[in-house]
């Protein structure tokens, strides 16, 4: 076990800046605070001893040599925009980094692939395979994160209800272990069963077994035809039991979100963003995507005569790119709604059998009521993925919030398990959720995990305390 | 390091059928020698010392349990239906066959899934399927395969080009760990981010990480129509270029498979099986399925237009369910077709970039051609995964097939690699393909797969030397 780290000495400072470059290293309080956190500081803020933006694979790999053989931690940063408190330096060491490897390596139009570095923006990718008439389709909102962090996170988002997660996008990894080698992780091939599928293991793994070089992405062709509907209905489990009734039609839909009229009041009093149907306690948003006219007219067609017949009180149709771009606009400030109504957001990310999403909202509510926390849940309908935002009012005292919040999280966690569903659902781990992981998946899961850190990394220096921690007295 | 195993006694075979069933064991030469081996005795015949055929997950932990104690190898059983040598007993002890384990667990409709025992077979879990008006694609050919072999061996198959793998339908997976601890990798959800992405590790791990004693599965809609065309090209060069614009119209298609003539001669010659297609080369094989007969027609219509502007000599559409059947019974005989006309086979399953199957074809003839070796290639074009078998004529000596055929093998997985390709795309490592695999994916990736082992297994009880070895005198 490698507790306590090594203190970095100006030594080791001049040992980065000579596998670097001077310019490209900053050191003890000439580091910019921002640096000490991800866009949840509620989840850690931790400031490196060293940071270094590095612009090759070269430099990661003679970086993490130097770290192993010297006991100190490393933990690599992308765009900063994570929500579970994954890429910050807990134990302090190096903050590494991979904003400036953001080139494209390879576009490959007979593979339909692309390859790029880990600090490309989501944004680039996706811009640069549209300009080649293709389609990088995760998209989980936030379009100024890095691919890498989608990539070791395993980035949901809107459209994983058609095309799935960054993972169903990764076709291969190029890393380095924390040891300083060089490897990949399959190849440019559509299917393997050569060894062990360390692949997928590593995709999600939030920075704690290796680091990422490069990525190979599958592209699709561009779809040319969408729509979205929106679906007012009376109440909120009407709504929701309408979920498996389009997922079972001919076509799958490419977004099913929920939205309560609670949280559409609180966009359109806060931002001015209008919901262009008034109607229902709750709506369903849905989109499709078809490569004919035909196809998509038949999809929508079906899925408005579901609608109807299951209560709907009505079916819009956004039948412009102006007036989707509206509904979708009010969907993506949620976020922006709620923190313009609260003073501070504490989140759970869990994900339930899709089933289980109209129970679980109505339980996410009274739990919220009984612990004196406002609870707004949101998102992911199609995915039975729920982002159960709480938030608190100007009013409540440090102790009322923190007393509470704590108090929901551990019964919506406990209903999320009794329904046979998960702690996170794309957010992750972390250092956020790191307490509650170990009741959740059990002590021999837990060990598991422990050993397959140990697996890739048994000098624990890779972004050390996020997922899971190990006894610092061992 | 376990080596040497614990040879068996007879208290061990008390103490297995003590929590088991004395009438489901089996021990010495009362073993049916069909159990010695998979379906390519080739890759290994190797007795087990027990035999035990299991009822529920309970009787696995408790043997679990004792084997770990005692230090008794454990292999597990399917429908031996595996091509790598997988499911024999290298180093004796226990054979656990789970084929009596092949209930359904749970069909759930509203989450459109199927939970079944490891035992199931494919064909039976597609027809439960099928009688609820669901699908389960995945379709590798041998469906009196196991679901269980399937899911630890991400089975692949026709339908992956649109549906994907086998790893792609696993929702969840139950499992015994090798100390005989019952765990659940995911839950029935469609994302999740919580702690590492065991589930993945284990699809494709060959049954040496853990036991399946649960597998629960997506289903999808059934596709309302289908619709099989022949494309006959005047080279294979010409055929193979037709996969890459294919992939990029705007419908998916669900099958693409190549077959040279030489091929199709073989399967007319020897099985009576006629092709409707009597022009070519070489001939793709196109399936689509569509939830409309618009989308169906719009699919097809943009295929053959394509084929025809690329060179296709004609395009033949199979319009009814009988001549599309024709056409996928002579697809589907080609390795009868081979076995007709040869006294032994070797096989190679690499897979290489879709934009590289063209030169890997021709380069696989000529390699052939120079060790006196002939070499079949064939098979999923949409994948890029070429089984390029190695047919052994009754002239032969033992002598010159056995250096021929290595000498073949050692040269097609080069051509893969410098291709950027794979060892196997679908049929594993197992012990056929042991000596090949460090070469390929380097020191420092065996090592890394050696670590993953241990983390699970640290004493090696669990299909001892099967993808991966360890030094037996450490």
């Amino acid at each position: 076990m490698p507790f306590p780290y090594k203190k970095m000495t100006e030594e080791d400072f001049a040992a980065i800046r000579a596998v670097t470059a001077p310019e490209r290293v900053w050191v003890g309080e000439d580091i910019a605070p921002e640096y000490y956190h991800d866009e949840m500081p509620e989840y850690g803020v931790f400031p490196p001893e060293l940071y270094v933006e590095v612009l090759d694979k070269e430099e990661i790999c003679a970086i993490m040599k130097y770290a192993y053989e010297q006991n100190i931690p490393v933990v690599v940063r992308g765009a900063g925009t994570g929500l579970a408190g994954g890429a910050n330096c807990k134990y302090g060491g190096i903050l590494l980094s991979v904003m400036k490897m953001n080139k494209i390596v390879c576009l490959d139009k007979a593979n339909m692939t692309i390859t790029v570095q880990p600090g490309m923006l989501l944004t680039d990718v996706a811009a640069a395979a549209a300009a080649e008439g293709l389609f990088y389709p995760p998209d989980p909102g936030e379009r100024t994160a890095s691919i890498g962090g989608n990539v070791i996170t395993n980035a949901g988002g809107m459209r994983a209800v058609r095309y799935g997660l960054t993972r169903d996008f990764v076709r291969c990894i190029e890393a380095v272990l924390p040891d300083g080698s060089l490897v990949q992780f399959s190849s440019n091939v559509v299917k393997n069963t050569t060894g062990y599928d360390i692949k997928d293991l590593v995709i999600g793994s939030e920075g704690t077994l290796c680091i990422l070089t490069e990525v190979t992405l599958k592209l699709l062709p561009a779809p040319k035809f969408s729509r979205t509907m929106v679906m007012p209905f009376n109440s909120l489990a009407e709504c929701i039991d309408m979920v498996p009734r389009l997922l079972q039609m001919s076509a799958v839909p490419t977004a099913i979100e929920f939205l309560e009229r609670e949280l559409i009041d609180i966009v359109e009093r806060n931002l001015r963003k209008m919901l262009p149907v008034k109607e229902g306690e709750a709506v369903l948003i849905v989109m499709y995507d078809a490569g004919s006219e035909q196809e998509l007219l038949s999809a929508c067609n079906e899925a408005a005569e579901g609608a109807l017949e299951a209560g709907a009180i009505d079916v819009y149709i956004a039948d412009t790119p102006e007036r989707a771009a509206s509904v979708w606009s009010v969907r993506g400030a949620i976020l922006e709604g709620m923190k313009a109504e609260s003073v501070a957001q504490e989140e759970c990310d869990v994900v339930v059998p899709r089933s289980r999403i109209a129970d679980y909202v109505r339980l996410a509510k009274a739990i919220g009521q009984k612990h004196g926390i406002r609870v707004e849940p949101c998102g992911h309908a199609g995915d039975g993925n729920i982002h159960t935002e709480m938030l608190r009012g100007p009013e409540m005292s440090d102790e009322a919030w923190h007393t509470g919040t704590q108090a929901c999280l551990k019964e919506l966690y406990a209903v999320s398990k009794e329904f046979g569903g998960q702690l996170s659902g794309e957010h992750g781990i972390g250092n956020g959720r790191l307490e509650y992981l170990k009741p959740f998946v059990g002590e021999r899961m837990y060990k598991l995990y422990q050993s397959i850190k140990l697996a890739f990394d048994e000098k624990l220096i890779l972004n050390p305390g996020k997922i899971i921690v190990f006894d610092e007295k061992e």
